[in-house]
């Protein structure tokens, strides 16, 4: 049996120079370890995504090219699979074909072309991508007999997807009249929900339906919104996983038998999730959406040169969540968490702030805003008198006032500090129907959470004060109160206003959001669907009339701030983040 | 000869309600007239671009069909050619073929569905239709036999673009192939430079290559960055162009024998623009610069129902430009200028801010900053005492609270008013290279100059002075002064940093710009171009090799800047703009 090593890199798109010399030192690797092949991702010297920047910077292919020709030079002695954009040089043709060359004792001895090209969510082959016409032809090494898949190429069983099958060939099965031993498949697969289900469900079952190794490598890392779990593994003959690499980090792994470690995943992340069993509670998707965050912000601060991170703490959830998940992303050092009370602010939030900030051992700070509020509404209130306004202290003004100004102070402090990010709370929700200030908690360089809704929120709270080392760091309090950003007090009751008052409920809110984004859901169909809400909470059908009413007209005025959302991580099955869901500005849903 | 009307509409993408009454409306104006066929854009009824909306929104599908249905029930005694999304109903094909539906007496008699589908720049149609791989029929009417092309299936003819054709097939060759007398071309084909040479000429040279009449109907409207000049227009079997609507309105012609008013472009829109004959005059591109923006800026604000625009007047360039095109579209009273000196605000911006203003007839209020600034100021020096910083005083921070503040007091007062949008007044040159800051003057609802350069605002300063109406609206000196944004002193002159200074030459830089977006150079090609700027002043290789450097340096850093930018309008051939230009933030273009 061969020796093989799976080389789980994490390349960026468009650095030829420092992919190119990953690849080569992962070769040499695997030669001083005596492996007799080895296999990188899909696209893995050219980088995926890598967007449009050929186009501008054409350099980048011919640049490609060339390292390529150096990797080939370096296997003597090896067989190494290589995923790169290979130009199709023919202008009736798009750009490039995605392919896997097949290189041997310094020579390129095959090339598998992509043949399934997917165009959907964050997916856009077909922008950059010929799609092959052809099954790649299988190649011998010492006797055992490979075939290449790359990445979508493997995702049209048609015994496994039946009706949701999407492509009229299945590469696999016309693969497999060659007869190889094993199937390697390259991918570049990005992380989210449920994903790891179908992934294991199908690559099992391809295994097994065919009597055939399954070898699966992909890509790890962090790009344009997109986390790739990496994640590689064997399947053997029989549909069994005998060997798993780690999930959200580089990893080499060396298999002399196709046997070998199988690394634990995020807990829940392999399990399925069905429409029928929506819940509030998001069981077994947690550890994943908190590992998969933590990756993210690890990744976008390490890709881009930060290393520090300052952020408000309003003493709410959305500031607490982010704060946990940064000091254990980038370590507590170097989080900076700003308390900026206004004189609404009430003492239990500036505690609950403070008391956070100690129990994660992050630095803090108080700035009072009212020295700087006082002047500005002065300012304003002169300017009012000149543009007439008829609704002044009825407005969202002074309220999106403090939190511009938090923003402010944030990107100021950030400015004066090389390698400081500031940090836009904003939740899913919230951004979801547009509350969210502009310029205030939607702004920052990174939004760790844009794709959490707000009762996922509460939960993984929950779940972080129960499951880290340290136990309870979120005082309790923030995971207890109504949600609200304490910006505006209710003259009825003389308290701040909580956000449900203003909206409706999170619980109908967020169920509301995850039919629309995963069924395709519309007015009729939500208001015929039996909400999990509705279970323990009887309301009006004028009420479920006015709230479904509420989320489509908030939500079609909120695509403005979708469009100008900071780089975020795409958590759930399907986002607003426009890597993923492109709805334009001017465009109507009703 | 038939008579025939040509439907210009400007259809809002997925409001199926509100495009077919619209529709209907013009098949009734057409019969009322007498007219035999009525020709409406491609895509009219579903409108364009219309992005992932019917993934999420099942039922826009089904509403597009049932009104299809509606419209044509309306065409007794007409027929009518109208543009719509039609479902492939196969799990194997992409959602739609891109079709024209050929109407008549209550029937569909003919289906013609788009065979080349273009996916560079901001067309992505493959990610949402399927490749018809037919010729569609011709039809008959009185005699007179029409063959139907939609948009991109008329942009491949080989003697006229020869090696830049980029399909095999020539689906004009093909349809000529059944002889119909005249061509109808059913269009959505976005605006931009250059643009409207090449049209004119590949559809003239198609006319009188085949001896053919040729029919173009193009949408008109703005939306998702891009605006749609209608101009559609009739060539005889000459090629001669014989009739041409409005552009940038819409409009509705009825010809009885393929000839009519044919009505002016903007100046120069017709001209071609050469590598070669590059210069920072823009000669020729000056009003269709104007008038694109007017368009683009009208339109933006109707469809979201915004009436008002308020935006800092510096007394600087860009927000001089901006106060100009935002008064003459909609209307110096709708039009709040602020100026918003800080300490360091000369004397002369200031008047230069107020002479504007008065010269608009725009509103006028200044609101001195250092009132808010001064009390910010102490809150981060005392936040500094404890954040320890080694760079403040040398750094950007205060620069940029004055910029935020600004922008904060701006989304301020157009809170306070209903139907009010702050605007962005950050240009292309600076957007580039990331000199424009988040919060600052890169934020607002609308940017109206993002795709236009430093050097060709000079330019369309001087055309606006001399060809409104009212004369040298925008100060001399305003044209006159280096640019900068009046927000740092340079501790050895006493006087404000220009940009600049900090930056390379605007002519220099705004050269890079043109060179990569249009002809994809890098350092190597920049290095070797002999530039414009370089003829009237001598730099040496050091100078030059630096600032091309700076400018890859700087541009790889504003990425993230790009894809935050709020809603434009692409201008030039290209842009920054993410709905044309797609570059990841974690990118490597070196």
């Amino acid at each position: 049996m061969n020796k093989i090593a799976l080389a789980q890199i994490n390349p960026i798109a468009g650095n030829i120079k420092f992919n190119s010399q990953k690849i080569i030192d992962c070769i040499k690797d695997a030669k001083q370890n005596g492996a007799d092949m080895i296999i990188f991702p899909e696209l893995a010297l050219m980088g995926y995504p890598f967007g449009d920047i050929f186009i501008r910077h054409k350099s980048i292919i011919t640049r490609q090219l060339k390292a390529l020709e150096e990797i080939t030079a370096q296997t003597s002695g090896i067989t190494a699979l290589v995923g790169f954009a290979e130009p199709t040089c023919d202008a009736d043709k798009k750009p490039f074909y995605n392919s896997v060359a097949v290189m041997q004792n310094g020579k390129i001895i095959n090339i598998a072309r992509k043949r399934l090209l997917p165009n959907y969510s964050e997916f856009n082959d077909y922008r950059y991508f010929e799609p092959s016409k052809e099954t790649p032809k299988i190649f011998e090494l010492n006797g055992e007999k490979y075939g290449i898949l790359v990445c979508e190429d493997s995702f049209n069983d048609k015994s496994f997807f039946k009706d949701d099958a999407i492509y009229s060939i299945d590469p696999v099965e016309e693969l497999m009249r060659q007869n190889p031993d094993t199937l390697i498949n390259c991918s570049c697969s990005p992380s989210r929900c449920a994903k790891e289900f179908i992934k294991n469900s199908l690559f099992s079952s391809i295994a097994k339906k065919y009597g055939v190794n399954y070898i699966y490598v992909n890509q790890v890392g962090y790009a344009d919104n997109l986390s790739f779990d990496g994640t590689s593994r064997i399947y053997d003959k029989s549909g069994k996983l005998v060997l798993r690499a780690k999930t959200f980090e580089e990893d080499f792994v060396i298999t002399s038998d196709l046997n070998g470690e199988i690394n634990t995943l995020p807990t829940g992340m392999d399990k399925e999730i069905k429409p029928e069993e929506f819940s509030t509670e998001y069981k077994n998707d947690l550890d994943r959406t908190y590992k998969s965050i933590m990756f993210g912000i690890k990744e976008y601060f390490r890709k881009n040169g930060f290393k520090k991170a300052v952020l408000g703490l309003s003493g709410g959830l959305d500031s607490s969540i982010c704060a946990v998940l940064l000091a254990d992303a980038l370590g507590k050092d170097n989080i900076w968490g700003i308390s900026m009370p206004s004189r609404i602010t009430s003492k239990e939030s500036k505690d609950d702030a403070k008391i956070l900030a100690e129990n994660l051992g992050i630095n803090f700070l108080e700035i009072p805003l009212a020295d700087a509020i006082d002047p500005l509404k002065n300012m304003l209130n002169s300017a009012f008198k000149i543009i007439k306004t008829d609704k002044y202290e009825k407005s969202t003004t002074i309220e999106n006032l403090q939190a511009r100004l938090r923003a402010t102070l944030l990107w100021s402090i950030s400015n004066e500090h090389k390698q400081m990010l500031p940090i836009a709370t904003s939740d899913k929700s919230e951004a979801y129907i547009g509350y969210a200030t502009v310029n205030g908690d939607m702004s920052g360089g990174f939004a760790p959470i844009a794709d959490v809704t707000k009762t996922k929120l509460f939960a993984l709270g929950r779940f972080l004060n129960e499951n880290r080392a340290q136990k309870n760091a979120i005082p309790q309090a923030v995971l207890e109160k109504p949600p609200g950003a304490e910006l505006k007090i209710n003259p009825k009751t003389g308290k701040t206003i909580c956000a449900e008052e203003e909206n409706m409920p999170y619980e109908f809110l967020d169920e509301i959001i995850w039919f629309v984004e995963n069924k395709g859901y519309g007015f009729e169909d939500l208001l015929n669907h039996n909400f999990y809400y509705e279970k323990n909470h009887p309301i009006t059908l004028e009420e479920k009339t006015e709230w479904i009413n509420k989320f489509f007209r908030k939500s079609q005025f909120a695509v403005y701030k979708w469009h100008i959302l900071p780089p975020s991580v795409v958590i759930d099955m399907h986002s607003i983040n426009s890597v993923e869901y492109r709805q334009p500005i001017i465009s109507c849903i009703n």
